[in-house]
């Protein structure tokens, strides 16, 4: 077992999931309102006159090339699609404002969308609602070198945001997978959680204000900088995890993380799920405060990615792999802390293999093998996908339970995730979408959850796809007083309809 | 300079504020409406059948003795009294719900009440409110020992909750002067800030669920103990930080960090703002990971501490002083990291003096020169305090500026606060409550924090008495926002009326 043994064969690790381009990859997507049971809502249809009018409101921008239009229907999951025949480009709060407030008046729905990213089909049009891009909304507004706060427009991309705060000794307090196309406007919408969560926390935490336009067209400034700010209700809190029905994100404040000096990466083998959940309770003991990340992935997700994408694997195969990431102001004292962790964990067992990256380039390779896992499930056919929140002792038993429930009827059966936040990845594959596959799996994934007390949608929302199994984990008075909030903030519902909200009350 | 010289003289440094004996102390507090212009809202007047079916909810927990109404009638500030005749101590939540839908029946106000350690007047009834207490509610629900998950009812004392989880190798994620009065759930219902902040974050990212009664007795159960959850909107947001208007909260789940190994504390003098500024540069540079405080007082704050509570400074008289402190799971690491900032700030002058202290007597003998402040203030005459969070670099600057405004009709105008969380307590003391010092306070102070884009209250929130200056803080639309919530979930308005929402529309 060599911690610094020679590299491993390796298989273009550097290139990052390409979410951008996977809508255009085939056709053939369903029709959202042919695969699912949903009727469309007694909106106005865009007529000649709403696109002169929305032309007035952001010139050249109003898009209606049925081309153009293609990829802003499909979500890029390739599970649901739209018909949307008017996609528009402001490049402004005011003109979103003004883009609500004539939707409003003439009861137009909205379908706000940024990277389009997203994983439960939360923004893509399901009807023909107007799709709202905030791909030019993509300026920094400010950045505060003390205190690391940077404020900028909703379109701005999370790569490219996390290249501009660590070019000045920050980092974004969020990272994920989809971070070449996502945007920052998306990603507080959702409540993405990601890679950073474990140390950073929650973005309702680091999120310190936003501003937000209103079904009605109001334009709500809540872009405050300050740490602290107690005067009165934190309505940011209502848009953040709204996925968009709420009130359009327009822009964001969001504070930055000291950029730490040393960074480090451990990708080990473990025997089995309990050698697991005690390395991750050692390693909050040895490495405390450097600890960042906590991942796992099982054995049959290194095949898939060894399979699919042609990674290898660094370490012997083993049934589970975890990957610990540290993230310290002194490298030295890091590596001590690390060492000795990996001498306990190897001596006493709970590890059977493992290797150890400083350098940037053998990180990012090793992180490749965790977060390009959702990249060759889609290649390995269609996926059944779960994000569920689970005790830390119970998170793998349904990933075993399943295998024996499914048998033959399933190709995979596979989990990974966060385990430091108690974050299950559960993703089925067969050859293609099969009803009975999706009748075993539905409600039976939901109902275990809910007897654990766990989350149905820990990081990826509702969405569409989601939005009516909110009652496995929400009382029905929780999702009465959502309903009436929705009504209260849009009182005609045109944002962002057929999401979120369960469709039978 | 010795930074590990001898201790000075302190004089019963371990003794914390003692804030629950402070509203016996004396006599004579105004009624607030003698002293403020606030008319009674046309809520009924508890009669004597009102009594009995009280009594029938809460049997021999329903106090109206005069005398114990006293203490409950009063903010441990001595600033504003109420006249309620009634006080309820329920233990459930059943029996709060029961409560609630009677009196949301009967147009009966409540004002629930915790520790009563707020600083705006937002625990103490304004007229004869029903005084709701969670004295009673003082159970610990449940523990997690992997995740480090506390469930508790609201009533439970922050110390108490303290003791109860470091003995199981955690910490609470907030500590604040008032912690052996103050409770959970108030400490919730604030949105409180305090001494852990700036390494553990807001309540906003710690509180992991809660459980509240609605005005009309409905129970909200989001009681959920999972780090992530995005099934729909995050209600319990709407109840952090509303300071009991928009429901009672009734249980708490919190996430407890790991207990740090080591604990360290220095205390320096600094010649000038711009070098405690640099200091806390320097500070964030070079212990990262492990700084857990960056508090700052000025020079008249250790005069009246050492004039009214006889604590001795333990540094060189300097015109001001900096706690920092560390937090971590190397003692030997920690103690490298602070010594090399400690002789970088040394070497370059930005610190004159300075002492270290890793074990507990002492390291809470330099917290409590910090931590009751607010006490020796308090025994310095009539007290103005405003709590605000400015940008970094102007933090300091009104302090001086009120020097000269205010002359010789102020006693002191001293400064001290969260310096790493951008936060100012800014208290000026006189003899007696004087209407002229007053009217060249504010708005002054307030107009002078709105210019910075700042916050008027940055951690005590708004209660009953700075509810009339959320406009410098909030902009229209969102006041009108949050009066539309207040409506939506309290309609008749009964649950703690006067205070949050500004008085004039």
């Amino acid at each position: 077992m060599g911690w610094a043994a020679p590299w491993g064969p390796w298989a273009s690790p550097l290139v990052r999931s390409g979410n951008s381009s996977a809508s255009s990859r085939s056709p053939g997507v369903m029709l959202t309102r042919d695969r699912y049971p949903v009727q469309r809502l007694p909106f106005s249809v865009v007529s000649e006159d709403d696109l002169a009018a929305l032309e007035r409101i952001v010139p050249g921008r109003v898009i209606t090339d049925p081309e153009e239009l293609e990829a802003p229907n499909v979500d890029w999951l390739r599970t649901v699609r739209g018909s949307s025949q008017v996609l528009l480009r402001p490049r402004t709060t005011q003109e979103v404002a003004h883009v609500l407030r004539y939707c409003h008046e003439r009861n137009l729905a909205v379908s706000p969308q940024g990277g389009n990213t997203g994983m439960v089909g939360g923004s893509t049009p399901v009807f023909d609602e107007i799709i709202l891009s905030t791909a030019l909304m993509n300026q920094v507004i400010s950045f505060q070198d003390m205190s690391g706060v940077l404020v900028c427009q909703a379109g701005c991309v999370l790569e490219e945001l996390s290249q501009y705060v660590e070019e000045r000794g920050f980092v974004m307090p969020l990272d994920l997978g989809a971070k070449g196309s996502c945007h920052i406007g998306g990603n507080v919408a959702t409540n993405a959680g990601g890679l950073r969560f474990l140390r950073y926390g929650s973005l309702r935490g680091t999120v310190l204000g936003l501003e937000a336009v209103l079904a009605d067209g109001t334009v709500l400034n809540c872009l405050t900088s300050l740490r602290k700010d107690n005067t009165g209700y934190d309505l940011k809190q209502l848009f953040i995890g709204s996925e968009g029905t709420l009130g359009v994100i327009t822009a964001v404040s969001i504070l930055c993380p000291p950029r730490p000096s040393a960074v480090s990466v451990a990708f080990l083998g473990c025997p089995g799920f309990a050698e697991v959940l005690q390395t991750f309770s050692t390693c909050r003991q040895l490495l405390g405060e450097i600890l960042s990340a906590f991942e796992f992935m099982d054995a049959e997700c290194m095949q898939l990615v060894g399979r699919h994408l042609r990674l290898a694997s660094p370490v012997q195969e083993s049934p589970f792999y975890v990957l610990i990431e540290t993230s310290g102001s002194e490298a030295g004292h890091d590596a001590e802390k690390l060492s000795s962790f990996l001498e306990q964990v190897q001596g006493s067992g709970l590890v059977t293999d493992g290797t150890l990256a400083t350098d940037q380039r053998r990180i990012q390779a090793l992180w490749a093998l965790r977060e390009r896992i959702s990249e060759a499930l889609s290649r390995d056919g269609y996926v059944y996908k779960y994000d569920l929140s689970l005790p830390l002792d119970r998170l793998y038993d349904l990933v075993g339970d399943l295998r024996t429930r499914l048998g033959p009827s399933a190709k995979h059966v596979v989990g990974y995730g966060h385990l430091g936040d108690g974050n299950l990845h559960l993703n089925v594959t067969a050859e293609a979408f099969c009803e009975s596959l999706l009748g075993a799996l539905e409600p039976y994934v939901y109902e275990w959850t809910a007897r654990q007390q766990g989350s149905v949608s820990a990081e990826h929302g509702l969405g569409f796809k989601k939005r009516d199994v909110a009652g496995y984990s929400k009382a029905p008075e929780a999702l009465r007083l959502m309903r009436q909030l929705k009504a209260l903030l849009d009182p005609r519902g045109i944002l962002n309809p057929y999401k979120t909200l369960p469709a039978h009350a």
